[in-house]
């Protein structure tokens, strides 16, 4: 018998593995839509809340049903008071070892934490929507001796998450970027946390275990982290002048570049050209045009370096438009997950519809069959 | 331009994403090895403490490499006395979202978190192999209202979980089953909560993340809930002679019959057989031998239903032994994680080698592009 050999498919690259009618994505083009919307007209137009109802439900709400899924979202700004306590006892360690823990923490308050109907999905979908920044803004306070601000209903999502963070009423231009940053960064198809959540859900585990592995996956720099390294790279180049030198002495030690390339874009991510317009204007107005010109530096000097055209992924610009607004380099990649909870919530509620365990196959290169020996005949 | 129709691997079923020499395992011939050793060899002859050994290192160990590792785990049978007041906050969930929510918390009391050094993930895994009992046993006392039991490390990994988990010097029968029990799910290759653990991994995560979303995966029903599964249809069925008429009716209303059938395994679960012996022997021993009876009434009721030949997996034998042991049905799941922890450790050490990002694609079945309408416009 001579069996085909198998085909290794090493980072699942190209394969598919389901179907979603969520987000499409054209790496070539660099075009992403959330629901047959362009992500150019809904980080014009869109607001985080008016997103997520749209990648839930499928279709733009009317005034009507919006209010109501925003009326929902506010209703649901509290946490367990144990939460705090927990909080309080990792307060040292990092954002999204706490957001992981907490989130995790969470389904042993909820009443019916294994409930996977579309409704009930829904409804712990929004309440974990509105707690997942609360619990990021918390630790922030914590860890800085301050106290928790106390919720307020009156504020959008993106506005809330800011006030709870600062103690301040945020101004217009900081919420509308935050805003649109979230809704940037709500979706994405099949990434590794979406993936992973999927995964979870795949075996029938519960939502809380299917949103804390994605937590899980975001928390990796090849993942969720690059906007926290891009930072630490722009702090580390210090101004324009220094990008060429730091290009070279990186590809000559063949270190990556970060924030450049991502596994399906061909193009330029679409996302990218928001949040530099952020950083630019954001760099101006405060007087600190150097980090733009920095970034932009880096662009120019990529460009010798790479056969494929240089590419930015969203992550290139959003680090600095939070380092202006004074949020911790470590709290980058949680706002991320801020952003991306609805994406989760979607792609769960997709994986219950025709749910299937996922379970890929490995290629034994391993020892071959060998006979067991009692330890003392060992040598 | 035509491309090719991409072609859809729905649960990722038969593709190969990486190579592993850690497990091999023939689903037709139902063979299932550990670095090349027979599951029947080990589970016969072999020991946790031995068989974790095996799967990290690679080889039997010699006398004193098993002292050396048996020295090692019984230094890390200690808690952060945090994780107690998480464990007492929780204690009415349903243990694996203890187990998850306290695994995730381990990460913030590490001091390098972030290490994924071969010798740090060994170190982290070693550590962590000897918390997962602790957390579950002691769970189970505070839920039942009885002080945890203090460590000791006088006794083998099995029956330091029996120990603790009742408060009594465990039999030596119970011990020798329980262990063997644990080798037979020390690993097996990339099923579900090995293959999360490796996406997790992917991202670049910390060990943390990769076994907090394995923990998630495992804790749904079509991965680790079988073992509770039979259980409850055992005592459903009450009696041998109702076995025929409970098969009939599940399958006429399409309903599964827990415990038969695997995603990988075409024959008999080669570790089915160990703990089938165990049920027969343990059953007849406390004067309770209808358990035994009425499995083998449901093995014999299912074959005229099944065109494949019926093979029962691993967990149709094995929470009927937990609970002759007095074992709590949700208990079934955790001690699965207690035994499976080695084959996360190694799968993880194995994807830190040569690690790249996991991630597959959706085939998009979403709505035709289209223009965003302003809220006022809408219908």
């Amino acid at each position: 018998m001579t069996a085909k050999k198998p085909q290794l498919h090493r980072g699942l690259k190209g394969v598919y593995f389901e179907r979603s009618a969520v987000s499409s994505i054209d790496g070539r083009a660099g075009d992403l839509r959330y629901r047959g919307y362009s992500i150019h007209e809904l980080a014009e137009n869109s607001s985080f809340e008016e997103t997520a109802y749209l990648l839930i439900f499928g279709e733009l709400p009317t005034s009507e049903q919006l209010n109501q899924f925003d009326s929902r979202l506010k209703a649901e700004r509290s946490l367990p008071a144990p939460i705090f306590d927990m909080i309080s006892v990792m307060q040292s360690a990092h954002p999204m070892e706490v957001l992981r823990t907490c989130v995790s923490a969470l389904g042993s308050f909820d009443a019916s934490p294994g409930d996977s109907s579309r409704e009930a999905i829904i409804e712990k979908g929004i309440r974990l929507t509105s707690q997942v920044p609360m619990i990021v803004a918390t630790h922030d306070r914590i860890r800085n001796g301050k106290d928790p601000i106390d919720p307020d209903e009156s504020m959008s999502h993106a506005a809330h998450f800011l006030y709870q963070l600062t103690g301040k009423q945020p101004g217009e231009e900081a919420i509308e970027l935050f805003d649109k940053d979230l809704v940037l960064h709500a979706e994405h198809g099949s990434n590794a946390s979406a993936f992973t959540a999927r995964v979870v859900t795949g075996t029938d585990a519960n939502f809380y275990a299917s949103v804390t592995a994605g937590i899980a996956a975001l928390s990796g720099p090849a993942h969720g982290g690059a906007a926290e390294n891009v930072m630490i790279m722009a702090q580390e180049v210090g101004k324009p002048e220094n990008a060429v030198e730091y290009v070279k002495e990186r590809r000559r030690n063949r270190l990556p570049i970060m924030g450049f390339g991502h596994r399906v874009y061909r193009a330029e991510d679409p996302r990218a050209r928001h949040m530099k317009e952020g950083v630019k204007q954001l760099s101006e107005q405060m007087g600190q045009p150097y980090w733009y010109e920095i970034l932009q530096a880096l662009v120019e000097a990529m460009k010798p370096w790479s056969r494929h055209g240089v590419n930015v992924n969203v992550d290139f610009y959003s680090g600095v438009v939070y380092h202006l607004h004074g949020i911790a380099v470590d709290l980058f990649v949680p706002i991320f997950a801020i952003g991306r909870t609805p994406g989760w919530i979607v792609q769960i509620l997709e994986q219950l519809e025709t749910n299937i365990l996922i379970r890929p196959l490995t290629l034994y290169n391993g020892s071959k069959p060998r006979k067991y020996i009692p330890i003392d005949e060992r040598d």
